[in-house]
């Protein structure tokens, strides 16, 4: 069975000598995040998700939810127990408003705790998660009435919520749904439609559920111009909080999926379901792009919480599993035979799993402070900043971050030989579960397009040349370091070649738009390898910096940072190298993949 | 649900225009393979597949084998009357020799009517597939006596085989095998011990199952240099032939797998079973790596017959599913939607998936081809030649091979977006039988070793610079054709590439193995993509002269052809960069990958 230990350690480096969040004290909310209290979050919150929701983890794989005759779901056996202590003990509250009942700390903070949610139980981590994005999308359209309504007990967790978008016909493209609303006399709004894909829809957890539900009111244009938001509880709420009748929204079945099995994805059938509008009519899509936006922060952190869990116990198992002897000569000759971890394509693989996944750790976490800094920075000027470079970068971290998050499980399987196949060994979960997430909240190919296509131009470009600029000029400083040069030069290298890939875009993508969808994944790709080089940059120089201050008091000590300078230096080799084949393959334009007729495919 | 359409005309492309096999009529058993009769095999035995063996591909998976208390096994439904549909109709006969029952038609054809299987019910294709490798084995090292007594009916498919190697703390290092064979005094031997997944260990689809299994005997050495191989039979085999008493060799259960669900990978007990020597007496390994480098080939060709599958359901959809509007406007505006074909990214995951399965469709009929011409061909030289070739190509169609499988499965069910998610599409079903291709038969980490470690070096090296001089002097022929330069051009790129690593290799390995251990899997990947243009080469070449030729009577016309060329520029521009990245992470050496302490990866 594997093994989960909270990264915490890790963690507190990126936070403290990377992002250095002690410079924002004077924030709104930072105040709260004290080192103490941080460090009591990751520690007393790692060790929860460790002791109650990680060991029904595989259990709930293998059991899965089961829908009722009438319609009803429960989760697999301890679910409903394990929530009911996540509820207590308040880990949902964390980043949530104090006026709502939240503890009103950083966003990045949170997501922190959300990375290990998801390494300890990611079916689990998805019924909160999807309650957030709600709340998310209530604070920012809905009115004072529909926020004081729903969003403290959702806060609370005694309420669960759901995004409602996918119809049986469409996904990507939502301007076809056709679920309706129509205007009823007293001011709500009567909801007829299927949904599909409904993450968390249905479920034993929590005593209401609040869906936020996309439908097209009468006389909305075939577009997505067209669409709005309503928010529809399963049950109707009383105006002294109690709950009411039942309202006509249920759901009609569950899919048979791939993975996350623990987590209930629900057709869902609104039957005149009342709900109410959630902001303008017709502005529905823009609502439900906040609660997109958010949401693909946290599939990104997916990719990262499923790589590190898969890679704690490929380590694991490469450390116990004796095989064969390595190359220069037995390395323990008393022994009948070497452990996996002398052998060099093992550890490549490990190394691989290390890199990628504390990269991730970092961007991710980066991520989260700019959307912190996006709302709270002192100026005008940084705002806009953090939220250039956080627009531009949500879909790259959920592209590259879910890509790498499959790869990843995929290798820690593959270290555990034939056991990886086995389900009891628990490591072919891990590849079930991370392959969802580079497909759901948009596939990564479609944040390819939102990455190319519409964050690359916005505002004349100016998110992506901040981004140059700022790997100029740190590559520039951190050249004069010898221990940080062998990586700055590749760094500076591979922004070279995302550089040269975007002007050839420039140059190419208005004659012809194909030009530039041929080349968006590997852009997306190229500029995944270059912000992740940026933070094994910043990480590097933190550890120098560590390591010249003598701290060798963490646990670890000093090596700790070598360890760090060490797998920054296999980034710059090992994975850096992939920039160049990506521009080449940007650069050769769209014919190849534009010009053979259907008929060549053989249909 | 999924269909499948055999992709006849490509392998006659192949046969006929790439391979040419009508050269080599005056070898035995080619004189059986004219036109007509492969033609007849192809389209026959593409029918049976799709007729028979793929509706009870997806049931299979979703039923599993059963293991019954008195440890028999039954396969899922169907699977019995399929499986002796198949033996009356012969198809496991094919490429057996006539003095044992079987058609003696050569490698190559029956390789492509094996992909076809694997594409149809890789699950089922085992059972067969295991049946053959142990008749190889018989037919190399056993006596005339044990030849007769076992192969005709396993050539007919009466009887199943097995290859018994794996116990529980041990896979690759097969000198640590604790199972014991102590002679009797009539001649036999006392097999006790447990082997692990063996698959198609224990079914309900033939009357009898001759077990290989790899034993020490009393007084062996503690490492492989001390196994013998023996045959063991489920029923023994009375001098008439018919069956006699039941062997002490028993199923203790069946696993609980990530895939193929449908063969039955069972525990196998060896209570003292009566088994006999098979070859000399701690000449096991040997006998069993005959087995295993036919076994080899045919994982790689699990790559391809789950990739061709998964990419001919992709485009299905692609060409089904409406969803968005064509970047250069609507194409169908009279459609809500245009097909998901306009979109450059889903064809871009399209071409990938049609470039690598035809490029490893060549590969691995080639490779099938080399086989026979090992064995059969005229001179000693050519013989020669084609040994070494299949020798070097072994590990990297089996590596490259099911690693391009998987991630053709993971992008076909990404063509899906959130339906390739769900089970009854079918979709993850390939992703999940193609990963076990990854790792049985030496993961592919192992065949990388075997390719770095064994082959690059035997006989001076005499089989990699045979494949230099290939392609040396096929792209030097292919650069005077217009319609083939850029290909030859970068196919010359890649190979010198190639030659820089194995120089490299050279220079850097003898002073420290771990530098070519480190190499040792990107080295394979780039023989993978040297090796697959070279395919693609020949293709475009025969493309050419066909078109020349005016050949536009068979299947697709002239279109057929001019898809080979556009595909065969997709795989320069859009496959090949990756060398140059492969070249220079070979050459940043082991450093950074041996330098961590264990302690380092948090154990």
């Amino acid at each position: 069975m594997p093994r989960y230990n909270p990264p915490v350690r890790d963690t507190r480096f990126i936070l403290d000598r990377v992002l250095k969040i002690d410079n924002y004290a004077d924030l709104p909310g930072f105040a709260n995040a004290t080192p103490d209290t941080v460090t009591a979050v990751l520690e007393e919150g790692g060790r929860f998700v460790a002791e109650v929701l990680f060991p029904i983890n595989h259990s709930g794989d293998q059991q899965g939810c089961t829908r009722h005759p009438d319609g009803s779901v429960t989760t697999p056996d301890g679910f409903k127990e394990a929530y009911q202590q996540f509820v207590e003990s308040g880990w949902g509250t964390l980043s949530a408003p104090e006026q709502f009942g939240g503890q009103a700390m950083p966003h990045v903070v949170s997501t922190a705790f959300q990375e290990y949610m998801i390494s300890a139980n990611m079916a689990f981590a998805m019924y909160p998660g999807l309650t957030h994005g709600a709340i998310e999308a209530l604070l920012a359209k809905g009115s004072p009435e529909q926020q004081e309504k729903y969003v403290p007990k959702m806060v609370s967790g005694e309420w669960g919520g759901t995004m409602n978008l996918t119809e049986p016909h469409c996904g990507t493209d939502l301007g076809l749904i056709k679920t309706r609303a129509t205007p009823n006399a007293d001011g709500s709004w009567s909801i007829t439609g299927t949904k599909i894909f409904i993450s968390s829809g249905e479920h034993d957890l929590t005593s209401n559920i609040i869906h936020l539900v996309l439908a097209k009111t009468p006389g909305a244009p075939e577009s997505s111009k067209g669409i709005s938001l309503f928010v529809v509880p399963k049950f109707m709420v009383n105006d002294d909080g109690t709950l009411g009748t039942r309202n006509a929204v249920t759901c009609g079945s569950i899919e048979h999926k791939m993975g996350i099995h623990a987590n209930s994805t629900c057709v869902m059938n609104y039957d005149g379901a009342t709900g109410w509008l959630v902001g303008e009519e017709m502005k529905g899509l823009a609502a439900m792009f906040i609660m997109m936006n958010a949401a693909r922060l946290g599939v990104g952190l997916q990719g990262l919480g499923i790589g590190e869990v898969a890679y704690q116990n490929a380590v694991q198992y490469a450390h116990d599993r004796r095989q064969g002897r390595a190359l220069t000569g037995a390395a323990e000759p008393e022994e009948k035979a070497d452990t996996l971890f002398v052998h060099p394509d093992v550890r490549r693989m490990l190394m691989e799993a290390k890199a990628m996944t504390e990269g991730l750790r970092a961007l991710c976490l980066w991520g989260g402070l700019q959307v912190d800094l996006s709302h709270k920075a002192a100026s005008e000027e940084e705002r806009q900043l953090a939220d250039d470079l956080i627009g531009l970068l949500t879909p790259v971290i959920k592209g590259v971050g879910t890509d790498a998050g499959y790869r990843i499980a995929t290798d820690s399987q593959q270290v555990y030989g034939g056991h990886g196949y086995i389900a009891e060994w628990g490591m072919e979960q891990y590849v079930r579960d991370a392959r969802i997430a580079m497909i759901y909240e948009g596939t990564n190919g479609v944040q390819a397009m939102d990455l190319v296509g519409r964050k690359l131009a916005q505002n004349g470009g100016r998110a992506v040349q901040t981004l140059f600029r700022i790997v100029t000029e740190e590559v520039a400083a951190a050249k004069a370091e010898p221990e940080l040069t062998h990586l700055a030069e590749a760094l500076e290298k591979a922004n070279g070649q995302l550089q040269a890939a975007t002007m050839w875009f420039m140059a190419n993508g208005m004659k012809d738009p194909n030009q530039v969808g041929a080349g968006a994944y590997s852009y997306m790709e190229l500029m995944g390898t270059v912000a992740i080089g940026l933070m094994w940059l910043r990480m590097a120089d933190a550890a120098v910096a560590a390591l010249a201050e003598g701290d060798d008091e963490a646990e670890g000590g000093r090596a700790f940072y070598e360890a760090k300078l060490v797998t920054a230096r296999f980034y710059a080799d090992r994975i850096m190298p992939n920039a160049g084949a990506l521009r080449r393959k940007i650069e050769s334009g769209a014919e190849t993949i534009m010009a053979l007729p259907v008929e060549a495919f053989g249909v």
